[in-house]
């Protein structure tokens, strides 16, 4: 693809999950310069978490990035992800409700940094590897809160070139269709981490790995991570 | 007013300034119960800030009240307030533009922190003391966008009994009808701060203490703060 064809710039949320890492090399394909942001949060895993996220930038090599921090869900507390006193239950990808991981309006703290961090740039476009459908059941991961806080974002921000927009490339797609994705588009996802708990390995029990493992094992694809027995 | 009369519980975001103070007030008489939150980012004045939040806690007592940080907004710059290289400016209120004192997207930022805070709590509004007209011209101060957010909150959280709502009472107010709305309902101003420099004294040049003092002096009402000389 030539320069010309690819104006925009974006801002891509890594947290280092599978979902963020098949974003980042969506939005690779699709914009001139990248930069790469992670917000640590205080979550159980923050260090994996973190750890995934440096070695997808030194593999990828976008033109910035910046690892940054968000305390302030960890001071509200109120899920299992940021108090240690309410634990994470076992996967059931199939549960209905919102779970006790869920972080209260986590992902509009991570677009707010996100589209700070765009308006220094100068970029045009933040990326954000929610899912809906097949995903936990938050509140904060669905298009139409993204449509939301699109218009948020385009009224409380200066004027610029061309409108602000949220991307979410995979928001559709289930975890076996993400996992095809990152197969056909080289995703490393050897590098990413997807565990809720802080293990040495990851769980395979807790509802992130559970939606994980479906997820690889209906797209017919081996999961390259390491799982306790 | 009696209890059943204000069924509401509101998040209060207490940045220590005037406006901050007038609306923390007007929070009180609408809500049954009230939170103020206070969000440290790492500017010029935060020490003076803080401690005026404190001051107007202890004064006022809030049910709950919480300080926490912000630091990306430090991290990812491109203000005068958060990046000592850019210096302040003298005050000009008439003049046209976003100043350099504009921090991007930060009201979304503590918009953010007020809703995980509420939805943590069960609250029902927010609360901010923005200020649309003879303001600074900052877009993240337009009523606009503040429907453009609550719209996104709402979207965004969890669902509750209602609907949440963010509350901009003296938006459309002139500076010296905040002065004169304040008076009115006995608002301490000596125990706020306004002044961008972070001097033992209020410096009375910088854009915020220029919108103050002419706010003051168009109420006829003095502004019991010392400022240098």
């Amino acid at each position: 693809m030539i320069e010309e064809e690819r104006p925009c710039r974006g801002v891509v949320l890594v947290s280092g999950g599978m979902d963020s890492a098949v974003t980042a090399v969506i939005a690779r394909s699709e914009c001139r310069a990248v930069g790469f942001l992670h917000v640590r949060y205080g979550g159980l895993t923050q260090e994996r978490e973190e750890g995934s996220f440096r070695a997808l930038t030194a593999r990828f090599a976008p033109a910035h990035h910046l690892v940054t921090d968000c305390p302030s869900l960890k001071a509200i507390g109120g899920s299992a992800l940021t108090d240690a006193s309410i634990s994470v239950p076992e996967g059931d990808p199939d549960r209905a409700g919102i779970p006790v991981t869920y972080v209260p309006f986590r992902n509009a703290h991570f677009l707010s940094v996100a589209v700070s961090y765009a308006e220094v740039l100068h970029y045009d476009r933040i990326y954000i590897g929610a899912v809906e459908e097949d995903s936990s059941g938050y509140p904060d991961c669905r298009r139409i809160f993204y449509d939301a806080f699109e218009k948020a974002a385009r009224l409380g921000t200066a004027p610029t070139e061309s409108s602000l927009s949220i991307r979410t490339p995979v928001i559709h797609l289930s975890k076996a269709d993400i996992v095809k994705e990152g197969v056909r588009l080289g995703v490393p996802f050897d590098l990413t981490w997807s565990c809720y708990r802080n293990g040495i390995r990851a769980c395979g029990r807790c509802d992130s790995c559970a939606l994980r493992l479906r997820g690889f094992f209906r797209a017919s694809v081996p999961d390259p991570l390491e799982y306790e027995k």
